[in-house]
């Protein structure tokens, strides 16, 4: 009994290094009981919204409640950008509506909308090198699929058309774009996104619609090639105010040196953000508390949470500004915002002297299932802004293999989440954050 | 090389009827483009909408360009219900929006919507027992699960909650009332379907929201018992002229004796209606050309393409009305209205002595992974409507395991159709018909 005692505890400490501490209340699953407090109490936060500050105000007020030593919150403004009706109807030869999502930040049709034949492209490649008598006065569509693997490779090579597609169509005499859903699954939802305009080029409006809706839209101009659709999209744009929540533990030996673990409160506004970025924003909560109860840390550990992370990595921008001071201290920095998969690599980007250090920091994960990368990280979404001040970074990669098919659509759900995957998670950035915050390596070198 | 091609031919005398006379057009495929065409020139079918008008349009042009010796339609009344705006907010203490679809045949509520707390029951039997005091003037909220199976053998366990909440939440005073979706998937889609009231009882009105929209209300519930909720339904509610849409293959030497094959033209509004029941329209125009093709049958083969099944048997029941006299007549009956999935099942509602053909039948259809039944076949929905009548019945039983993952969403288009599954249901009716309208038995002995 007291062998198996022993070999018990020895797990223990490789792989649920979060247990040391029994008789504190916090374990793995606090992330996962954040994620369901914010996605449940608060639900959707687009930035701007009434949900964005009350997701502030529950993050400030949580953080305080799990014994940090400092909170507070950084005001930024911002960009808002809201959503109203949206509605997309063949109007000829086969009426009937499609499902649609306005893209972020795209403007409103007329109020009586948009009615015009369509042309189709496989992709934006196509659009940019077609002749501007095809698609003047036309409904652009950009029919591009997009596949499944475990990194989400593939979005990079699709998401152009959400992204840049009403400038090339615009620049060619479109009247709007509608683009086929950048995701994977064939469920019909559609899935929003950024997209941006370009000074002196017609803003036209831009919208997603789902994969199945693709589908019957293509099959539509197949048998009718000058089908006639009607596009209407309100939307507004205005100014507003947001915050990044911060909050730290305190180093024990050197509190100026700032290791950075980071996730971005808001969310789109069609699902409750629970994949994006809820699990991120309870992975590195837990995460600090976790490794203050167990390895007392001598560097100081800063939890940010970003604030608008999807119309543009402003909250992430408004911290490089603010803190650019500031940044020489930041030893490190890292972001959990790939959804809740369970993680495969442990990457860096670190100098080459600290490389040993990351070696180290792999044996401890590798019992997780975790491969090394190639000291290539970016570090995640918001943390990559800091990159090129120098602040070494790290990235715990998540298997991304069903984020594609949630991300941006009213589908991105608590459900969505596996809590076994989410615990393997937080051991992981336990093990990563720990080791780091108690060591005396520059990751610079 | 002659070796093969005859142990070929054999196989595909057993496994692939439809090849035999390979001069002619039709193939298995035909359903899958049947339905194609269906879903994607006509789309939603809800019926005394135009696009329950233009299916009977499409369907008749359809069946006389397919060969069918008589083709014609049979007009009924019937009530017409659309849904118009529909909003479910948590109004306190966690503000947000839930999805929802209103209940077919649900009343509106007043335009200010209804604002009431919520009373959570685990099941239509648990509303039932409850005490007036616990449901009166609140919004009744059924959180009922479905679990999957081949047969679908749990919808009808949990459909009451659908189909008779309404009443029973009336009768406690409540103001309106809600349900999870009778459903099997965590897509966050509402499943409509159709709902009654009582001469009598109030009529209060019913939504359903989707499973992930029912797991966070269950939570908000628990966190939060008196939050506060509004619902706000807009219906029309008023009467139609629909169409059954019938066609023949006369029968060569006995065109009197009608075998009716059927499934149901009209759908519901949210899809496109591919499942439920697209492919079934497929499956058994397909096959009445396939076995005139291929077996020159005795009997007449009748299609029958009913009319709003989805609103309660309605075209069922005016067709069993205008040919009461012709019922003698119909020596068998069967429907296709279970999707796509393959067929395992062959059963049938015959007399003792023709369980001796019932048999030869499943001889046939053994090689298509098919099993044999008990003779409890009730031939589908709108023919079960002839069952009471005498006419002899069977029912090629699909796989329904992902059926209610779709069923009365906007999730029911035709991605969601396996082309060969729906090939092996159409070689399957091919057999089925083929032999029954060959054979000289009568099927009620």
């Amino acid at each position: 009994m007291r062998k198996t005692l022993t070999t018990l505890a020895i797990c223990t400490i490789l792989l649920t290094p979060t247990v040391l501490f029994a008789e504190q209340a916090a374990t793995p699953q606090l992330a996962y009981q954040l994620v369901e407090e914010l996605t449940t109490e608060v639900g959707p936060r687009l930035v701007g919204t009434p949900g964005d500050a009350k997701a502030v105000e529950w993050a400030t007020k949580r953080l305080k409640s799990l014994g940090f030593d400092k909170v507070w919150t950084e005001e930024f403004t911002t960009p808002f950008w809201q959503r109203g009706q949206a509605r997309l109807e063949i109007v000829s030869p086969f009426p009937q509506s499609l499902v649609l999502a306005a893209l972020g930040g795209s403007v409103s049709t007329p109020n009586e909308g948009i009615q015009a034949a369509v042309v189709m492209f496989n992709s934006l490649e196509e659009l940019m090198a077609a002749d501007r008598s095809k698609v003047a006065g036309k409904i652009v569509f950009i029919n591009k699929a997009m596949t499944k693997d475990r990194q989400g490779s593939q979005y990079g090579k699709v998401v152009g058309g959400r992204s840049k597609g009403a400038v090339e169509a615009a620049k060619l005499g479109a009247k709007a774009i509608i683009i086929r859903s950048v995701g994977t699954s064939n469920n019909r939802f559609a899935h929003t996104g950024k997209m941006t305009y370009e000074e002196g080029v017609d803003k036209i409006p831009a919208a997603a619609i789902s994969v199945p809706d693709a589908q019957q839209l293509a099959r539509i101009l197949n048998k009718a090639p000058d089908a006639k659709i009607k596009l209407n999209l309100q939307t507004t744009n205005e100014d507003a105010i947001s915050h990044n929540v911060i909050a730290e533990m305190t180093g024990s030996e050197r509190p100026q040196e700032i290791v950075l673990i980071g996730a971005h409160l808001d969310s789109w506004d069609q699902g409750t953000g629970a994949l994006d970025d809820g699990a991120g924003v309870g992975i590195v909560m837990a995460t600090a508390v976790l490794v203050k109860q167990q390895a007392k840390p001598k560097r100081t550990i800063r939890v940010v949470l970003y604030g608008n992370e999807e119309g543009g990595l402003v909250g992430a921008r408004a911290y490089a500004a603010k803190h650019s001071e500031e940044l020489k201290n930041h030893v490190f920095a890292s972001e959990s915002d790939f959804g809740a998969g369970k993680i495969w690599q442990f990457d860096t980007g670190f100098g080459n002297k600290a490389l040993a250090f990351a070696a180290e920091i792999q044996k401890k994960l590798a019992p997780l299932g975790i491969q090394p990368g190639n000291n290539q990280a970016f570090g995640g979404p918001d943390v990559s802004v800091l990159k090129p001040f120098g602040v070494p970074v790290a990235s715990l990669e998540q298997d991304g293999t069903d984020y594609f098919d949630y991300h941006h659509t009213p589908n991105d759900t608590l459900d969505k989440i596996d809590p076994k995957a989410l615990e393997q998670n937080v051991q992981a950035w336990v093990i990563m954050t720990g080791m780091v915050a108690n060591s005396d390596t520059d990751f610079r070198q």
